[in-house]
């Protein structure tokens, strides 16, 4: 029996003038992406990132959420006044943002009664009906509202969190790769390449990407497909691309 | 006489399935952001990353070439068969994908004759009426169509180029920045930052960012400004906060 190819896609918005305006490096996305491929076999096919600024969260993720099987929120969900995610989220699902009582009780117990201050409390606050996310790592928990999770900016926390979301989504089919490491310029392949890719047509993506390392210039190429089997006869023609075009292959 | 604050502003559309499916991380977006405010006074307001399909490259760049003053595209203009921007935003803008007679030549010349088959030909070929962006790096030129602005995805290349788009650049008032790193967890002065957003209100924007550093944990608080004074201001009334809270300023 042909095993069906299950194809279920989602969205990353990242919320942040931080990382808008360049004063820090986004580590979420690669993450997040290669994560949901691997452990769920889950593809994001788009990434926004937009500023602190609520109606443009509130149009964004609506946008996405309509567009994708599920959109995954990072940033914006801590205790100071620039974190704005939850209560936009409220508003662009036209529910209440008020006091989770479960998330209160996580965090009281993390902080002790004595400094769980207003601030703190704030991170309880989320919109009315959704589903916690926990964190082990830092207690404040994420959470989940119909196919939108919102999930914090501080990488290791996030990655402390994604096992948690896992229950809440339905698994697709995994995309497998093939790294192939070539010690050439694309030009020299590019023709046949083509020929490559038009054989497989939308069985197989191949993508070919020029590297740089310590002074010397190579090609990648890529092979991604949910089918193991597809990757391994793509990769015995390369093979004989390369070998035709007498191209070493590096070791990475 | 009162400058006056002239907000430019500008999107980045990132190109790419190796972006998107988490094999490359991206460091684009934020050396563009930076440089767009330092160099030139433009804001970056959104960023999306898409992959390489035609139909998908043509809906957002018109979507973001409406929206802002400017667009900046990487990734995508290479010679093999995933490289599909030019012709993409050809086929948006209703112009024709063309040979362009420098970009021909100069490419050309970087090869010499013998060399400069056909996959490299293939990057003379943009849409038509564009501007050149030249590459000191390797040759192969970006273009500008309209408000949009092609760029390659080799982050070394892209940063190459970015001084050759200045002269078609409107400039805007370039936003200065204050980082201060303090001692303590966000919750200690929430409230006090809350207030002190609400005093400034839009004349100046302030961010607070959790940061983790062998084994410590801290905040940057981020003040950003067209106006350096307004900064200066708003950072001795943080300051009195701080030492009001016995929070030691620590340096970074």
């Amino acid at each position: 029996m042909k095993k069906k190819n299950k194809n279920v896609n989602a969205a990353i918005l990242v919320i942040g003038n931080e990382i808008l305006s360049g004063r820090t490096q986004d580590r979420n996305v690669s993450f997040i992406s290669s994560w949901m491929n691997i452990q769920c076999g889950i593809r994001v096919k788009e990434v926004r990132i937009v500023p602190d600024i609520e109606k443009i969260i509130i149009k964004n993720v609506l946008d996405l959420s309509k567009q994708y099987n599920y959109v995954f929120t990072t940033g914006g969900i801590g205790p100071t006044h620039d974190d704005i995610t939850s209560k936009a989220i409220s508003k662009a699902f036209k529910v209440k943002y008020k006091f989770n009582n479960e998330a209160y009780k996580i965090l009281e117990s993390y902080y002790g009664k004595f400094n769980f201050n207003k601030p703190r409390q704030k991170m309880a606050k989320i919109p009315e009906g959704s589903n916690l996310i926990l964190n082990p790592a830092s207690a404040a928990p994420g959470f989940k509202i119909k196919n939108v999770f919102c999930l914090p900016g501080v990488p290791l926390i996030l990655q402390s969190m994604l096992p948690n979301i896992k229950k809440f989504l339905i698994k697709g089919s995994v995309i497998y790769d093939k790294n192939i490491y070539l010690d050439t310029v694309e030009s020299k392949i590019a023709k046949d390449l083509t020929k490559l890719q038009n054989n497989y047509k939308s069985k197989i993506e191949i993508g070919s990407y020029p590297f740089f390392k310590s002074g010397k210039v190579g090609v990648a190429i890529v092979l991604r497909s949910t089918n193991k089997k597809v990757i391994s006869n793509c990769n015995s023609h390369l093979s004989r691309i390369v070998k035709k075009n007498k191209i070493k292959i590096l070791n990475q």
